[in-house]
């Protein structure tokens, strides 16, 4: 290599611009482009070599401007790659923390290589006896997630009865799990008879149904929870959410975690039963994950252990490719991936 | 007085029968009864002199019969005299904590005299140098409520931007001063001109504003809130919810106490803004005051200081005559009282 790095293609995803209501597969843009493999003189950054992306529902939040009420991370720049969360191998370190050759996760582009200009927002991988993907997945941010999420979210208890929606995706099986770990009764709720199979079958949920085939969601959680839920783990909203107000117990905990029901919408579907937050003295509580990172080496520590001992299985749904990436997300908003959606862009 | 105790005429308000929508006068039906004056021998009950009833939101619940969530207190009894909060005396008792003569507050009827046959449910006065009248409020339910939802739900710092809606009622004036006590900025909604001078004026709130006269709720909390809202006190529910959600800050909490802006429609209005709970890490908490009542004799003590130093105000709203209840009722929800809604049955 060159004292500038040798200069290669670097197929790109760009975003086009922010969108309203359903994002379209033209919405993200192939390019293709070059990038010098060496970090500029001077720059703390790293440059990586993806090899995995992460297809992640919060994804669509960055793809509009939120005018009235900013979120919490900005939206992607237009003309820019998209950004997610990846596994990449560094290249070349302009930093102290890394060298050529380390494993890396963290918030990384859409293309085959990136610059990653603060390469202090990454973890450095070092366990590697487990599938790389799983740091996009299981052991990255969707794990950490779940871990703080019904941990420190659900303040969950022995014996209580929980509930998770679109529990067959990268966040929710593993909450299930986490729920069986400590003792509770855990039903989950998604879209096929596949998942449905999976969440019994595969990660020991007590019990799953699928919602597409529940005319009446409220006859459904009153069928499944004929005693009420403790604990709600929300990843879906909407006409779910006011179902399981009505079917909560007395001081009872609802972790919002995501709403993919609501992200295409032009106006989120209102919510009605929010009383029952009084009859039944409910915490309702959002979290991210960001406010956890803090949490990651025990997280880590944990599951690689359950991991081992068996007590944790993850199942991934991966396409191959770089250019399948923008269907692969917008699959995640129709609930086509089977689990913890990957994208491979190299195997190394 | 007679071995069986005199019997006297007993003029009562009866509840009619379930209620869909807005209740009517006509709900409540005057009834000239009796009464004998006299626990009946065996009975560990007490029969009480009615003096002050209280008129409180929450009473529309128990017109209703909400078969597919059933509330934490049961409908009332249709035929059988509306229940509510007030301040009575003692003038016979079964029970070995209550003699003739003692002074309480608790639920009783909507009647001139009452058989309360479990009195265990009873708070007794003791302090009567402040007006009888305030056990109905400031020193009763509403003022528990108050300062349990603000202190122990709302997990409130100085220095922090505190908004209180319906704040002139019977809880919202107090929570106004406990948070300004506790040093806190506090703005507060409400539903008239008039409303709004008792709150920058009496009650020391540092701002208020009329929303009727706001066609834009959202921009007018931007208005009051440059830098955002870190504690919501909630008694009103609907859009000022929607538009509060928008201008929440970061780890911000909402205590739900109460949404009088939806009991009378036959659907609460949905609530759109819900995402807003994860991208600031909100915790919107429901609760109810009976969880608190072992906090009264604390909460007692600390108001009744606070009163004789002059550093509480109460507004009271009252209205003479048991036959004028049911309006002062009715009067709750299109915001005609000003202050706590007090009905006066007889002055001792």
């Amino acid at each position: 290599m060159s004292k500038e790095g040798e200069e290669v293609s670097n197929k790109q995803i760009l975003f086009r611009g922010y969108v309203t209501g359903s994002p379209k597969e033209s919405d993200m843009v192939h390019k293709n482009s070059t990038i010098r493999l060496k970090v500029p003189e001077g720059l703390k950054a790293v440059v990586v070599k993806n090899l995995y992306l992460s297809c992640d529902p919060y994804m669509r939040g960055r793809m509009t401007k939120h005018d009235d009420a900013p979120s919490y991370i900005d939206p992607f720049t237009p003309g820019s790659p998209i950004l997610g969360f990846g596994v990449a191998k560094v290249l070349d370190s302009g930093h102290p923390n890394f060298k050529a050759g380390d494993l890396v996760w963290g918030i990384t582009g859409w293309e085959e290589f990136s610059l990653i200009s603060a390469p202090e927002t990454l973890f450095k991988i070092t366990d590697t006896d487990v599938p790389l993907s799983y740091y996009t997945g299981l052991l990255g941010m969707p794990g950490l997630t779940a871990y703080a999420g019904f941990n420190e979210v659900c303040s969950p208890k022995k014996g209580e009865y929980v509930f998770v929606s679109a529990a067959s995706g990268a966040v929710g099986q593993l909450v299930g799990q986490f729920a069986k770990l400590m003792g509770c009764y855990v039903v989950g709720s998604a879209g096929s008879s596949q998942k449905v199979d999976l969440l019994k079958n595969k990660f020991g949920f007590d019990d799953a149904f699928n919602y597409k085939e529940e005319p009446d969601l409220n006859a459904a959680l009153k069928r499944y929870f004929p005693q009420g839920i403790d604990v709600y783990f929300e990843n879906v909203g909407g006409s779910m959410l006011d179902a399981v107000l009505l079917n909560m117990r007395v001081h009872g905990r609802i972790a919002v975690c995501g709403l993919i029901s609501q992200y295409n919408l032009k106006r989120p579907q209102g919510i009605h039963n929010l009383f029952c937050l009084i009859t039944k003295r409910i915490r309702m509580e959002g979290f991210l994950v960001t406010d956890y990172f803090h949490f990651y080496p025990q997280f880590l520590q944990s599951t690689l252990q359950y991991i081992k001992e068996g007590k944790i299985v993850y199942v991934e749904d991966t396409v191959e490719g770089l250019t399948n990436a923008p269907s692969a997300l917008l699959g995640l908003f129709t609930g086509r991936n089977v689990g913890k959606q990957v994208v491979v862009v190299a195997h190394e």
